[in-house]
């Protein structure tokens, strides 16, 4: 270290990135920190109004550094700050001071707290996901524009550009024609000081008069059943609002592929379609704002997840073609588009962001699914499923990573089931059937008791027991099967008829008779069927995918989705919904397409990230793989105490080979009887 | 080189580029040409369809090159040339090959002719002109397309976007969301082989089903009071349809500023106007796509010129500012914007490049207008003037640019003319005055006899003899001037009123009648004060410039617009509209902004070219010049015999300055008069 530079500059280390230099007395920390490259925020440019950039001075010896950093190494608490301070809703806590009001006088280290760096972290609450770094799409710039004048004619695009340069060093940025019609009220009304969003490919987003310090953004799961918004501060990451609601396609058709039939029928069906979910968005937005008495207006960023059929009807895409093989998306790239382009009445610039679709069958809400679970990080072989209408199945590690959809058909949604329901108040979602007697226990939602509790009756009363949600199926069949009800292969035992009343005859097959009540509840062999069929299918599409990557075992499971998140996971194996696996490594991944969706909001090299992922997906299309139907009509049954559930027999007491034989002789007496009549 | 070249290469020249290289033998000349970068066209890839890679061979010897180029040096006409020959409405001429067809067999001499380069040139009719490159901003790719497969899922756009790269090697271009909503209608319809056109910036811009071959743009020019249209083919250049309508604006006010006053005074005014000049837009396009048969569909690129008030109100931008001191515009910038986010009803994807303005009061006309005429490629101190309601002034060469605004007021448009009018059948354009009788003889619009020959009183009586329009009004004033009716300030001498009944009492002062008849039309002294003040402002302004670049001599003189190119040079000199210069060196420039959009549209490095120009041009504001008013007043008077105007002592004999005391004297004798009265 030269002696001259002794005399005028000082040394600063920043922590905790450990940047460190030397700079020239009377620095502002802040300018110091930017020189360097250090993580921090401004928003007001240097100006002591925003508040962003707090830093701490950490005090005392640093040997390492070789700096004794005392209190009178910079610059006492100056009018700046104070006056800051003292702005309502500012505070500057006991020792925090504005960076941009502070000097360098003499060596120090200085402390950026977590808060005042732009890459935050979210920390995800599930443990086994990873967390969310901070980078946001979209950020402010307060800048101070020159005012035309007659000497020196120019425009007020390029003095704005001018002084978004000289502050900001922002160059090149990309203005809309759209910003030109409200740019010159914008800046007049400012009085020649406007905070300018600018986003993360250089677009002009949003040009605000005077100074404005927060930004929002949504990040939206459009199901085929429910559209869900998460409303977040594009900073924080924090979620200021959330709203969910029926997408009113529905009337077209419960589930896609009668939408598309309606389109097929319809001349005018993809635009109504179109108009109808947009419509839905639109009040969806509207809501989400006011629950924060904020604006529509002031959203600037949307992501978006949905399968393929309600991307193409949400973007204006026939979806025709999704409706048959061999299923050709009109794009498999994300799309980035302005919301008004889509009909959506935010501000008049806000883009949105679509995350890719995978396949004809794969689409953004699975991309979605990748991106929350990140399984290419893990050398762990997952496996990731979300279970709907159909399945969408996701397999691999780091090395690679396939896809595939099973038309599990809507048994899991409630659907086809005979006292199936959607998961609402009263639907059974819980079952317990007593291994000797046979008799079931359970619970419905919005009542904690069990129904043999006391009180259960009187609890229930109101809201009555209505009928069978999702989770309550896998668990009363897997019950019945553990119970030994079942057949290995999904027959109802009719001796067990002999047990118990709950099995009561129901024409030429048996049904078991799970809740007694004004209106009476039961589980027919065509219910069973139906389940049989859905797990076959999904667990066929998980065999195909594990063949093609040439693993037998796998070493992680997450369950997303409604239907994957209610269920336990216990009983999704007993059925063999999933492949054997170790059941502490099985867990609910919760919503992640729409946590998918939130993560590219909020982090917009993510987006980057799961695009290159999405190309390296392998597409295994079941539809075209023989091998699929081998593994379906092998699925059919339930597994039993052999070597290939070593995980699951841990766990629970599955049913031997025998119980197979016990139905064959069922069904030889019932064909006795039959010929008997005849 | 090597001997293994020379038994399985051979050697290429390509005339008229130069360009040469060995290529093995059967490699299409079309594939050498394009490995060489050669200047040759193909839109189908070199399938034999579209015949614009059409070649001669050059035959005999070729020394300096060491080729004996003989016929049998490249392949015989084949099959594919001789079906394209057969198709409708193509032709292949004696000698003409499809370079795409045709095979190199050994040495040879290739010219490409100029219809089969890309960039063509367009030889302007004006000698003063510079040539026209054609280097279109959109061009056509045909490709085939793989189809989709179970097996591979791909999206429809990424296999147009592979066929693009492969056939073309054309990567990352931009498709807006807007594409793929016909998207996979087009690759069906067009059976997987279809044509897109690609803008200069790599935005596609269409995707027709099939083979297609041509495209077309428009250049417009918005004026105040008329709007022009050319539809031009952007690969020729040709100018396949013209047509004008006038500017429905004109019923909020005639001149512009009256306009900005309606907007003041209207809150909705602005919005009224911008849809008042769109619906205009659409008419005017809708019939020139007519005139070719056409549909508006096929126009996929537009450049627009205009004044910055009328430039605000086409993009929606309140003019305003515009309207008052400091004359700030929204945007200087040039702008690309989509037709339909301007309400045209174009091609859904057509894009509009609308000229930078300059400053508040120089706006994209006159942008186009030093684009058409190029004054910063000559060496010579070139002066352009386009006269409106005001007149935009150009000085400057290859080294320094200047431009002004100077209010010269709608005098020259025949408005504040006690008799003047719009230019249009019955009005007087040109006249002469007998130097010793100082009778007037006259043209009208419409017919093409003098007044004083015979036969004009029956060829104009349909017509009729109506008023005076611009071009006449310079006429007869200069003509009063020369023939001492005028004084050298501009008074009528009453003395004249002795020597001819044509100059007549008209209260305090005199009038000339240049016309006797149903209507009278003369010639007042405030007409002559109107005219002064005009062409005072328009030569204050001029001289502003010549000081600002510290010139006393205009080597050339190029009048633009309407009014510039009917009025004789040598009046408008006799006048001062416009400083002393070789009359040989003066011309009208037709409609210099209209040609400027014309350039934009067939030449898109054209437009960096005045981008780049207008950033250096320097403006003048003469409001705040207070050197303005001193050569205003100055400028008031005509020229007369002295040194200043040399080159127009050559073409006229110019009155000497004792014209100026004869004025004083009739003033004095009106005076006295008047005096003896009261």
């Amino acid at each position: 270290m030269p002696l001259s530079s002794k005399v005028s500059e000082a040394r600063v280390v920043f922590t905790p990135s450990g940047k460190r230099g030397y700079f020239p007395i009377g620095t502002s920390v802040l300018q110091a920190a930017q020189n360097l490259g250090v993580d921090i925020d401004s928003v007001c440019g240097g100006r002591g109004i925003c508040g962003r950039c707090q830093i701490v001075q950490a005090k005392g010896e640093f040997p390492k550094h070789r700096i004794n950093s005392k209190a009178e190494n910079i610059s006492p608490l100056c009018e700046t700050e104070k006056a800051y301070a003292e702005r309502p809703k500012k505070t500057l806590a006991e020792g925090r001071r504005l960076s941009c009001a502070t000097k360098i006088l003499a060596d120090c280290v200085i402390d950026v707290p977590p808060d005042s760096q732009v890459h935050q972290q979210i920390i995800r609450k599930d443990a086994e996901a990873f967390d969310i770094e901070i980078i946001p799409p979209v950020q402010l710039h307060y800048v101070e524009v020159w005012e035309p004048n007659m000497y020196d004619p120019s425009g007020d695009l390029r003095r704005l550009r001018e002084a978004l340069e000289r502050e900001w060093q922002l160059k090149n940025l990309r203005f809309g024609p759209g910003m030109l019609l409200s740019l010159q009220r914008e800046l007049r009304e400012g009085n020649w000081k406007v905070t300018v969003a600018v986003d993360y490919l250089g677009q002009v987003i949003a040009v605000y008069p005077g100074f404005r310090e927060s930004l929002c953004g949504l990040a939206v799961d459009v199901g085929s059943t429910t559209v869900a918004a998460h409303l977040c501060n594009l900073r924080t990451g924090e979620v200021l609002a959330s709203a969910g609601v029926m997408n009113p396609q529905i009337r077209f058709g419960e589930d896609l592929m009668s939408r598309v039939s309606y389109v097929m029928m319809h001349p005018e069906g993809a635009a109504e379609m179109t108009a109808s979910i947009r419509g839905a968005l639109n009040d969806l937005f509207a809501n989400v704002a006011k629950q924060v008495k904020g604006a529509v207006e002031d959203i600037l960023e949307i992501t978006l997840v949905a399968n393929p059929i309600m991307h193409h009807l949400l973007l204006g895409i026939d979806p025709v073609e999704l409706g048959g093989a061999p299923f050709a998306l009109a794009t498999d790239e994300s799309v980035r588009v302005r919301a008004r382009d889509l009909n959506l009445t935010l501000h008049t610039n806000t883009r949105c962001y679509v995350l890719p679709c995978i396949a004809g069958h794969v689409g953004a809400d699975t991309a979605g699914m990748i991106l929350s679970e990140a399984p290419y990080q893990r050398e762990a072989i997952t496996l990731l499923v979300d279970i709907g209408t159909n399945a969408e199945i996701v397999l691999g590690n780091n090395e690679r990573l396939l896809a595939a959809s099973s038309p599990t058909g809507p048994a899991f949604e409630g659907a086809q089931i005979s006292c199936g329901q959607r998961a609402a108040p009263g639907a059974i979602e819980r079952v317990r059937i007593d291994r000797e007697t046979l008799e079931p226990h359970f619970q419905i939602i919005g009542c904690d008791l069990w129904s043999n509790e006391t009180g259960f009756a009187k609890a229930s009363k109101k809201i009555g027991v209505t009928g069978i949600c999702g989770s309550g199926i896998i668990e009363v069949i897997a019950e019945m099967y553990l119970s030994g009800i079942l057949s290995t292969d999904g027959v109802i035992h009719g001796y067990t008829a002999e047990k118990t009343p709950r099995v009561v005859a129901d024409g030429r097959t048996f049904s078991y008779v799970l809740h007694k009540g004004d209106q009476e509840i039961h589980v027919t062999q065509n219910d069973v069927r139906a389940v049989q069929l859905a797990k076959a299918a999904l667990y066929a599409g998980i065999r195909l995918l594990m063949e093609h990557l040439k693993v037998k075992i796998i070493d992680r499971i997450r369950l997303a989705g409604a239907f994957g998140s209610h269920i336990d996971v216990k009983y999704a194996m007993v059925l063999g919904l999933i492949p054997d696996c170790d059941l502490l490594q099985v867990s609910s991944a919760g919503n992640a397409a729409g946590t998918g969706a939130r993560i590219a909001l909020l982090n917009y090299e993510s987006r980057k990230e799961i695009e290159e992922v999405v190309r390296k997906v392998e597409k295994v299309e079941t539809a075209v793989e023989s091998k699929f139907q081998e593994h379906f009509v092998n699925a059919m049954a339930f597994p039993h105490k052999t070597d290939s559930f070593p995980n699951l027999a841990k766990a629970v007491e599955l049913p031997d080979e025998k119980n197979m034989q016990n139905q064959t002789d069922t069904e030889n007496i019932r064909k006795k009887r039959r010929r008997r009549k005849n």
